[in-house]
């Protein structure tokens, strides 16, 4: 294991604790040490060999220039809470309830025309002579007795995002940050000169890392402590609005758009849900812009001989690693913190020449869920292992070429159970990298098609880490799919038209009612409907979660109810008994129950639909045979190692496919990856106990003995 | 209590069992002797000096007459499964998945134009030269591959309901019975006849029990064992369809109905969900035709002497006892079997003369459930005192003027514990009358209005039996309010137009999103919603369970979640954060807990709602100040009597009234009643255990003992 001792990992040095930083980079064998926010490195560790990676966060730490320019700031659209139209004079006062040190009223000649008062009791617009704003206030004059109204206005946003929640999270007394918008020229220009400048000052450095780009995701706090955030998408663009992006759009789109395309009657357009053309529309605008600037800025960097890595979280809005315009930026690496499989196979999938990955915990005090790490009561290394579970399964069918660790290097004092499980991942990463380097894995020849509406631009992520969005069913879906041998492509529903399930085997649709990755109103067109149910009565196979197909007005409440087998009662069935049906008690294949869970309603449509498992009178687990393909439908699914060999096992019976092309494993409770190339064997423990399990592989079957969660690497 | 021996009691007399009969008339105190379906009374009986009440349901046992004229059999629409357009020709068998003793195409020239084709993939009406029919098989030429086709048609129900569930379920040997269709001239024309020869033939009979009218409720069975009950509707009016029905119907409305107004992509129109303006033009003009033929019979038997009393049950489609045309029938009495209170106050508030209920269980071996009664492992007594909680209480508020049993009598035999609990119920039944006939008990002076789309049509009921519309919250909200003291209406949503909440002190509006009982699309009205919200500002108050004015498209779920200071998430809130909330650990009032259940994604609008009880994140009792007035939501409601007390104290607390002006137990396990005139306190003990209450009451307090289940009447 010699060849792994060192390479492909990046340590957070720590400016006071010089010899700690060497030594841990010795033992993690680290080839890069970096900065971390707040933390500047001294002589003695960047002159140590060392490649250098230092954080810019380029919008933020410039409040002397947006004091001087106070209209170069973000801003972006909020409404006002309802307010009901009782006796007297109806006044509105738009930023009540909202944070005071997040937002300030941009009531700017500039700004009034975007603002819009509206009822919301008849969902009308008022003309602009039915309203009249003064000193913080709308009054509405043209009110209608106990109808409701709110009003949209502009706000310039005075606190960055990130510096108001450790501010408000974890107490930081330092001055407030502002954050500047590149749109604005005169920023724009200080931007770029400030950059250079801190090139020219810094030599040292060979990477700069940008704490992403320019415009943060979407968070807005409330004034109110029982609901301090009131609103937070990690994929929303509302906070790359103002009058001059608004402006240059129409000049672009040829069309306008108004404070409601982004205000939704008040509900904002969160990424869960399906976009509108024109959030579509204004998506592209604004990815175009960021790609723009963006590559201005890695232009000035390589100028001066560094590259240009960037970290895909905080500001990274706009910046899609999946979009049309990511690769023209031109960055020398992508850097993506993990909790998950997903989000390794985010990073590795994206088209840029180094993938780096920063593995959880951060060496913090507490985590991003709020619960010590680093502090008493923590588990630093109970964590990480639980992290590297996910991680690793992802790795072994697609790896990067970094990984790393982030924060601050005191922390790991004492913590030796932590720094050996780091060591120990680390040299297995670079096993990993070495098997990929040779060769892929072999893959199952399955194609799995996940469609959504926003299909190949959200790939593998939905809005966040899987903790933020673990109401889905979609993200247990693509977590279980990132560690599975099978080929795997996100689609939309325009992708469906164009035909992309000619290539595909196996079709998934995973949501709630109306949400973004059940599809929504997509499902109202014929022609979506008919090609999917070609698609399965031809010979593919569809696996429906929760409420996929989902949509109003049809005879169904599920779209492809006739595929699936199963239909939902929203209430419409009525009188309509349903089929009465029996749970099979021997099942085609590996059921997890603790993986599964109930959708209210679901009722069969066919008689002949097999329910395997069912909670009470609700069907959670079904198969229907429909042409020569076959519907699958689970009410929930929640990721688990034994709901990813479940996941696994259908795809391997709908196609009829042996898993054995790929390696498989005898127990489930253990993953396999066959490397042909290597002529090498992983096989990994999920279990905290000790395993032995056949593998089947194409060279025949070995039995493996695992110690608690082990990861083997075996030579065949 | 010897004056409340004898009268007001009707007793199923039985051929075979004359000593029986008598001696059961005398232990029940009968007035009234009656045959039941299938037992003809022998003379000893009949000229026993009892009245004799006759059962005749008019439009069976005719089959003679129905093999003549097949085409005055009775008829409906039904929908074909849908079938999908795969490869070859589309070929559908309307009648496939039905039942074929039940049901025959009606394929004869008066009944093909109202066939029809549908796409329902695209939801489109097929042009009638894309297919065409020939023996019993529709081909569709104009398919599209993989759409969904369906074939809306005719067809004759040649076997009698009723006659047909007891055939299929409890064995029956006879014949089947056909059943007529009083709109086709010669049937008409026939069964007016047998009723004048019927008379003639039975001048014994005093009182002609019809068994309802002409239309039996909707009861459509499927051919597979697995979904006997296709369709089951207490109160729809799909069985009175047929094509002269449909041509008269043009005649008379100006527009023609077509098979899709009844067949609703399949789904049909029940009753749980809200009318369309067809359908109530429909059932308007289906009241008007079954009043006038009803008339004429009520004539016929009034021409001989004799009364006519009709059992609201069976055939009943069309009679509609709050409808408008109901009083002009003449009938002498109505007639209501009851399991529950509501049915009590259904029963009695019907204009008519004489109000009769038929308690449950009935001498028959199985009960209406499927679980036995008089047979082995029934507990017919436990059954009757079940029932006999649920109608007392009704019946203190709202008295009726007979009572009776139906069934078997030799039954009874050696059933002493049934047979002491029914004559203690028929005496406490008169003295119950008697305390009414002095005057009425005292109520408050609180008037509640229940909102639905049925509104007075459907006073009390929602669709059949409590334990057939259990799953509604509403029929558990009238089954509080049928013994509750307050005033209660029934109002629909353009009663609410017209000014219906100027006399309502409290709204109740309780069911599912899009249901008939919650309202569906009537809440996008704003003028209903601003009505009701200036209603409660100003001081009313709206009790709110389950999905309240739930709506599509509006800025909040609940269009009144402004009022109720609740609204549920349907996937929009998304990104949006709930409010904080703590559950308040003293109530401001008697919180029944076994009462309550949840609702899915229901949050706070305002940090102000009170939550009185929640199920971990989810509120499912809430208090809400709205300007003068209050806003109650509960997740759910289920009657027991615990429920109704807290109902009660709902409407106590949300009116600021005092319970003691119409009496009020200190124990909310006991129910009482305070019959002014005649000095006269009731007080109910709604456990199985002894309990010691005190009672107050206009006159000031008492304390009361009663012994388990006791109804006790104090003089005071």
């Amino acid at each position: 294991m010699d060849l792994f001792t060192k390479g492909g990992f990046t340590l957070p040095g720590e400016a006071g604790y010089e010899k700690l930083t060497l030594e841990m980079a010795e033992k993690w064998g680290a080839d890069v040490i970096r900065d971390s926010d707040g933390t500047k490195l001294s002589p003695e560790i960047t002159a140590a060999g060392y490649r250098i990676y230092s954080t810019l966060c380029i919008i933020r730490e410039h409040n002397e220039f947006a004091r001087q320019h106070p209209d170069a700031q973000q801003q972006c659209f909020l409404s006002s809470d309802p307010v009901t139209a009782t006796a007297g004079t109806l006044e509105i006062r738009p930023l009540e309830g909202y944070f005071e040190e997040q937002f300030q009223l941009n009531d700017s000649p500039e700004a009034m025309p975007f603002w819009q008062v509206w009822d919301r009791t008849e969902n009308r617009l008022l003309p602009s002579d039915a309203w009249r704003y003064k000193n913080g206030v709308v009054t509405v004059t043209g009110r209608v007795p106990y109808h409701r109204y709110t009003v949209s206005f502009l706000v310039w946003r005075i606190w960055e995002e990130i510096n108001m929640y450790n501010h408000t999270t974890n107490h930081w007394t330092t001055a407030h940050l502002r954050q500047l918008d590149p749109r604005h020229p005169l920023a724009w220009e200080y931007l770029k000169n400030w950059l250079e400048k801190w090139c020219e000052a810094n030599p040292q450095t060979n990477v700069v890392r940008l704490t992403s780009l320019f415009y943060n995701f979407v968070w807005i706090f409330g004034s109110d402590l029982r609901r301090r955030t009131r609103f937070v998408d990690w994929a929303s663009y509302d906070f790359t609005v103002s009058p001059a992006a608004l402006k240059a759009f129409e000049q672009e789109a040829g069309y306008a758009l108004t404070a409601e395309d982004f205000i939704n009657k008040g509900k904002l357009q969160a990424t869960h849900r399906p976009p509108t053309a024109p959030k579509r529309d204004y998506m592209d605008f604004i990815q175009r812009f960021v790609a723009e600037k963006a590559k201005t800025l890695v232009e000035i960097i390589h100028k001066w001989g560094k590259e240009a890595y960037v970290f895909y979280d905080d500001s990274w809005v706009g910046m899609e690693p999946y979009g049309k315009f990511f690769s023209s930026i031109g960055f020398d690496g992508l850097i993506k913190c993990v909790f998950s499989g997903f989000e390794c196979r985010l990073c590795a999938g994206a088209d840029v020449p180094v993938h780096e990955l920063r593995f959880h915990p951060y060496l913090f005090p507490v985590g991003l869920g709020g619960l010590p790490t680093f502090s008493e009561g923590g588990h630093p290394e109970r964590d990480a292992v639980a992290y590297w579970l996910h991680v690793r399964r992802a790795l072994a069918r697609q790896c990067v070429d970094r990984i790393g660790l982030g924060g601050y290097l005191h922390l790991t004092v004492g913590q030796d159970a932590f720094n050996n499980a780091i060591r120990d991942m680390a040299v297995a990463f670079r096993v990993l990298k070495a098997l990929h380097a040779k060769g892929e894995p072999a893959e199952l020849p399955i194609t799995v098609a996940v469609l959504h509406a926003w299909g190949s631009l959200r790939s593998w992520t939905l809005s966040g880490h899987f903790h933020e969005t673990d109401r889905n069913p979609l993200i247990h879906v693509n977590e279980a799919l990132s560690g599975l041998p099978v080929k795997v492509k996100f689609i939309d529903f325009e992708d469906v038209k164009k035909g992309a399930l000619r290539d595909a085997d196996v079709l998934i649709n995973a949501g709630r009612a109306g949400d973004a990755w059940s599809g929504g109103d997509a499902w109202k067109s014929p022609e979506i409907v008919s090609e999917v149910t070609r698609f399965v009565w031809e010979g593919g196979s569809l696996i429906g979660v929760g409420e996929p197909s989902a949509a109003e007005g049809g005879d169904t409440r599920f779209a492809l109810a006739h595929v699936l087998g199963v239909d939902q009662d929203d209430g419409s069935y009525a009188c309509h008994a349903p089929w009465e049906f029996t749970t099979e008690m021997s099942d085609p294949f590996f059921v997890a129950g603790e993986s599964l869970g109930e959708t209210k309603g679901i009722r069969l449509t066919d008689p002949e639909t097999r329910v395997l498992t069912a909670r009470g009178d609700t069907p959670i687990l079904t198969l229907h045979a429909f042409g020569r393909g076959k519907g699958v439908y689970m009410g929930n699914f929640f990721y688990t190692p034994a709901g990813a060999r479940m996941l696994l096992e259908m795809l391997l019976y709908v196609t009829g496919k042996d898993g054995t092309a790929a390696g498989i494993t005898e127990d489930g409770m253990a993953e396999c990856a066959w490397y042909p190339e290597s002529r090498m064997l992983l096989v990994m423990n999920n279990t905290p106990d000790p395993l032995e399990t056949e593998v089947r592989f194409p060279l025949g079957a070995l039995t493996v003995s695992l110690n608690p969660f082990e990861m083997k690497f075996v030579p065949v």
